[in-house]
């Protein structure tokens, strides 16, 4: 139990975060994994960034929801290289699971925490141009652009939006896309300060498996050329690199620690991996 | 094959109707049945209205779609007095068909069309605030309370706003409400110049059969009052009448007449039955 | 008589001239002549542009109703290669004639088609500032400049702006230019997507008298060059390529066919010569 | 030759007057003969207070030009009761009189002397809304309203309106109307300060044939019960009174003296009559 | 020390009371003891309200200072009812103090603690207009009116004002206010949501010296009336009392305790007493 | 005593000079003694520039009155080439001094006059960021950036900044800087129109002691170098200079004249020596 007198003395010691990011975008991912165990902590985080004055962008996928949903219509998953083929109906159950479940599903909770919340979709404006990545994965796709209006016509007036990773093609098609690459390019096109992925691993690990705390953008490349990171720590350090183009700083934190979020902005000590210029 | 003359001058009787319009908000609401039908025709209708000036926002539900995965997941649908009981594990059927399924689909369509939409549901917001109609029909709700604040911050930008038909409890659940009472209470809350209602059938009947081209609202009142509309049509009257309270002129109109929309607004021959104070 | 279906059909054909042309200035000269045999159906048509969320800017000379005044009042018309000597008292009339009748006439049809018109003279503001075109025409006067704040103001709150081509000296006299010249120039100027010039002739001839329907800017200064085009259609094509400078197209079309206007706005089929880069 | 401290003294003892009437506007109609005297100076007064934070407003009518150009047009002028009898034909003069010679003489004379004057009409908009007065006159008409929404948009920018006592009739025709009428109605739709007359005559006489310097609403009624006041000051007078619904003072001062609208604002002692409530 | 979990669950705690209080105007007095013990905290305690999104407007006295300051110059203090007899020469001790000591050191203070002050005293604008309350206390004033217009426009730009408790007569003459008074007049004029007393004492005590944690309007006036409390607690409870009318809610509460101002803000247990309708 | 006609003259005669500076900035600088003869002239004319559309902003040190204060209190005032030594008990002197007595009493005094004024230092905001000139001197400070915010905003809003020449170190220490160099800082800061120095003499002196009435920027530069200026006029001449980086005319006039800021913007004869580029 913390007493009144430290209990301010949090606050005071906080301050200079809040006037760093005051009024500034941060862009938020979060996965099906990591949300699930912290789902509540994680939100108020972003209701209490939102009403110190940042602006945070939530964008999620969920990989295990669209694994269950298909399963239960008997649609066999497929993954090549740990990408998902998405044919036209697997694209319909990533639709209904990812604008008709998981966002829903936080928006109400951001809205019950007293945030005020507002899902979309890529599709919804259009806000994510996308192109196929690669025609033997069907619908999974890239981001040829962003077009960050709708977003910021919410956050201009206070809500917080939430984004489902799809993209509308130019062919009118949906397609599934990462949601760490979506959160970057979002990031990037939003001029955020920061790109935050939260997942279920301490951050990136050397050789020695430890946290590297802190890392470069050469040296990022580099672990990346030589293998040094795995699996789905690949796609999450190419988005970090890629949103260092317009975004110093981005982070690969520990969700499944509770407030993360809250210990990686208002305080010295982070929580994960930084990767910067 | 319309002749240059002809076509210019058709143009030309549209302009008082343009003009009466001119940045008036249109509620209109589409079933699931007639929007499968005339689906483009109607769509395209809505980016007209948008382009000439007016402020359209498109109400959906999607019965028929909602049924149709239910069977596939092994849900049992079942109904009283023609409203789907709707528990837990039927509500998330709900919204993931309206939410993940119609709504991105008339989205994708609108923005394909020339139009720029933005899909939202009534837990958005919130926009939509609900609490249960009938403790027998569990999730079920009716709207207590419509804040305009994100479809009108969606319509001043330009877009044009789809709202699937659910709302948020003060209990942070979500309800499945008639498609129609949303239209209404929505088109109260923005203070609409028309509320419109896209059905399958070409109106309300008289005894003869004959559509009733005009409706006051004590006749309308004595209708339902003795039994003369039956089935689905209740609600839409019920609907009207609702909307009466703030909107001078609502419609029920045959969508499956194309282009019904546009001959309704920009002609002096209506294609339904108008309702009115 | 045409069906309403077909009515529809054209309505939503008429929608990517809306969208393309939607928030854009343009600039419409008429003549005395062409003005004449459809002056109705040529300003209903700019109120059409109007309230489909164009901006039109009407501009106007006024020769044969100079000539008539002037010959009631018993002044001599002199003319010297097609331009008329502009003594002081002529001047009295090009004025009087223009802003004291053509225009309040054009304002005066404006508002009782439903369009909301305001007169100006390019002394207004001043507007347009003009200079001596050649000493021996006396008050005949070339552009100098053009401050089109006046007509923005007009245009944002949504009027009709009726220009009278009268410029303002340095020397604080005011000149006669040729409406054309002065079209081009406020063209320019307002940085309009279009320059529509409406004549009483089919459009630019070529030599076995065909209509041009398009003309390259190099094509169009051939023409001059080797005299191929003659008389008042000079001035015109002159002004045509004067505004190419800012503005992508200019028209010359026939304006004695009704609906010229939206016509050659809506639909694929131009009804003059284009006048592109 | 006044010295540079009497200088200073003029400039610091016009402060008063100055913060009073800033940012209020001022409607002062000038009459044929009145303006001809003094024009100059009277338009330099007028920039004057535009640049000293007023906004004024310029009325005037014309009797004697459209006189003049009526008889050089071989029409004869019919005048019952003082008011020109005005068919089709004279209408058309009185149009081209006001509109097209002496509103743009007033606005290049404005321009010149480092104002910005933009000329209107009361057809333009339509600011001034009229109805036949009596039909024994024709196109004399009566104001029915101001709409003055063209005139504040131009004052809002700088500009200074000068405007012709021409109203437009629901009948889509032009009316002649008293340009003291058309100044105090203008007066009140815009919550003016003052309305101001500028005759030539030194203000309203008493019995004495001294001027009256003040008077009183029910003191004026009276004089023009009983008589009192003649020929063209009944319609000042009236128009004074009308004026005082909306506004607290209106003065009738004597436009043959240099710089009266100066004396008459910035310093104690008028210079003819005031009328308030 | 507090962990990094705690520490998080610390700032998630205060978002209840970061919400409700979101833009809200905080007029907070602080004296000369008060702020003398614990100057940094409460300064910084100010910063961090601006911060996370509140209006904090400080307001300061200064008697010890001023007290000091008039014996270095040789000047008699003088005080009736415990009221400084203020002549002219003690008045330019007053004004030298509060807005050339006081002030500037609490601006400089709160800008080195990285907010953005700005000092001013009543004088200025002129903000607080003030009247003699006892002709035998010389320039002792009462508050007239405030005008909170240059307070406001402060605080939109995001400066946090600080005023000093002095007024401008109607005679051009300064007046020396009592601040808590200031401060509750400031806060009426400004629609706080609430008024702070930071004072050198626990709050209001009752008749056995325990604080009263909550105290209704009626029984803060029957204290007043039975000389309950005394001395310098009278016109703090008075000002309370005055703040009622518009504020829902004044403290008095103990400067002497660190950042006392955030736990009466973000903690449930206030530290003092809280005058409420 | 100057005649109706010849006042409505003087006013007119000032028009081409309110015209050339409308809407712009004027920083003023009084030092004491010269303000103390001229105050009422002084503050009068600059509460007319305001009301004639200028946007003037007053800056004042006031060495007189320090020296008398800190005699008063006992402390020794040394100077080193003509600089104020200044340690921290002389600083505090100086801010009670400029912001709590020289300001206010300016403030009181525009404010009675009926302009609204005000007050500030450079600590406020902070609006004027300084560092120590030279070690020896102590508190003496140098301008090393002008934030015009807090000025700027209360010019939009109407009021006249009164400025005191103070400015906050990044040390958190306030600095006692040059009247003149703040003024020259503050109006390169401003992008005003002219930077005036009111001193107590008639202006800068050629060899035969003759006013030079106009000093091109090299001239100037020779004469600080051949050392032709001497004693208080070397800060002076080095802050025209200096405002000629942003502003184009720098004038020193006599402000022992009466109203000799009128004369030196309303008149085509100056009043003083006017340095331009």
């Amino acid at each position: 139990m913390v007493e009144a007198a430290e209990r301010a003395q949090v606050l005071v010691e906080a301050l200079p975060y809040i006037k760093r990011f005051h009024g500034q975008t941060m862009v938020v991912k979060v996965g099906g994994n990591a949300i699930g165990e912290r789902k509540e902590e994680t939100l108020l985080d972003l209701v209490l960034l939102r009403y110190v004055g940042m602006q945070p962008v939530l964008v999620h996928g969920g990989g295990p929801e669209i694994t269950a949903m298909s399963q239960r219509l008997g649609i066999q998953a497929e993954f090549r290289n740990g990408l998902r083929v998405t044919d036209r109906q697997t694209m319909d159950v990533v639709k209904m699971v990812l604008t008709g479940k998981v966002s829903p599903d936080l928006v109400a909770t951001l809205n019950r925490l007293g945030g005020q919340a507002v899902g979309m979709s890529g599709e919804d404006g259009p806000t994510v141009i996308a192109e196929p990545l690669d025609p033997e994965l069907g619908l999974v796709g890239k981001v040829v652009q962003v077009n960050p209006e709708p977003i910021t016509a919410l956050l201009e007036r206070g809500y917080i939006p939430v984004l489902a990773s799809i993209g509308l093609g130019y062919d009118g098609q949906a397609y599934n896309i990462n949601a760490d690459t979506v959160a970057a390019e979002v990031a990037v096109a939003l001029g955020a300060a920061k790109l935050i992925l939260l997942t279920d691993v301490p951050g990136i690990l050397d050789s020695s498996q430890r946290v590297v705390t802190e890392l470069g953008r050469a040296d990022g490349r580099r672990m990346l050329e030589r293998g040094e990171v795995q699996g789905g720590m690949i796609p999450k350090l190419e988005a970090c690199l890629r949103a260092l183009d317009a975004v110093p700083q981005a982070h690969i934190i520990d969700g499944r620690q509770p407030h993360s979020l809250l210990l990686e902005l208002f305080t010295e000590s982070g929580v994960g991996t930084m990767v910067v210029r």
